[in-house]
């Protein structure tokens, strides 16, 4: 099975897909899907239709079985964190659109089920993330984060307790 | 010259179709693309795929040469809003996937536009975009409010002042 996960901002689509063989995770692919304002009338539209059409090719190149997002609404102000639900609408449309269950993580719960804390920082995730994933590179931290979606999403697929029990002898 | 108007929400997606030949607009069709939560994991995937089919739709049908979506962020929690961005997206992103431009415009632009003043109420709204439209009909206040978006559209891409003008007559 593969797991696609989804990190949603308007600037930087961070993406990453792994597949689930029983208590195997194993790296798939991992990247950014970048969009620049110009300032534009039209500009916000055409953005997000390169955020969709990128994430609509990530999931017909890797074909994913389940996909998760991030939930989060961490921006300090209205305008920012508008932005963000547009993003977010779109990286919840694309994999619904391929007939893919969406499924969607506070990210707390990310770090809770791929470090063991709910409070750990991007390094800590980044360092899980490679435990899990040997031989992962990382295409820029919003796609390490995308990772890290994908295999908190593939825990709680498969039964959470037996693989974080799996994922803290990683650690130690 | 046709123009869509779009009203967001992820409840309730108002839409309204006008077309313009020199100083007259026509009503053209109206509607709400209508979503219910059922509470399920996968629902607001589900719920954005269905408002995008609808726009899409309503496009393929009525083939506007533009559109124009509220630019709008008063909810007062961040929750709220996000919810408000994510159905925004999708209707930035139905036209400019037909190659559609899109505007944007602030509630209170659209009521100076339409009715004069930018603190306008919604029956003062309601009551000019039947003035410009006659015979009009309109499926629920979020399709008035579509149309009020694609009358403020109009104006804009015909040159505001002679319609605003017009429009005065109009009250008069």
């Amino acid at each position: 099975m593969r797991v696609l996960g989804i990190d949603p901002g308007l600037r930087n689509m961070g993406w990453g897909v792994i597949s689930v063989d029983g208590p195997r995770l194993r790296h798939v692919a991992n990247g950014v899907i970048q969009t620049t304002a110009d300032g534009s009338a039209q500009d916000l539209g055409a953005r997000l239709s390169v955020l969709f059409r990128g994430l609509t090719e990530v999931i017909a190149e890797y074909r994913p079985d389940a996909a998760a997002v991030e939930q989060t609404f961490v921006n300090k102000d209205a305008a920012g964190t508008l932005k963000l639900g547009q993003a977010r609408g779109i990286a919840l449309l694309a994999p619904a659109e391929a007939g893919i269950a969406v499924g969607e993580y506070a990210p707390n719960a990310v770090k809770k089920t791929v470090v063991g804390v709910g409070h750990a920082g991007k390094e800590q995730v980044q360092h899980m993330v490679r435990v899990q994933l040997p031989g992962v590179q990382f295409n820029g931290p919003d796609s390490a984060d995308a990772l890290a979606i994908a295999i908190c999403h593939a825990h709680h697929l498969q039964g959470r307790t037996l693989r974080v029990a799996g994922l803290r002898q990683g650690v130690a």
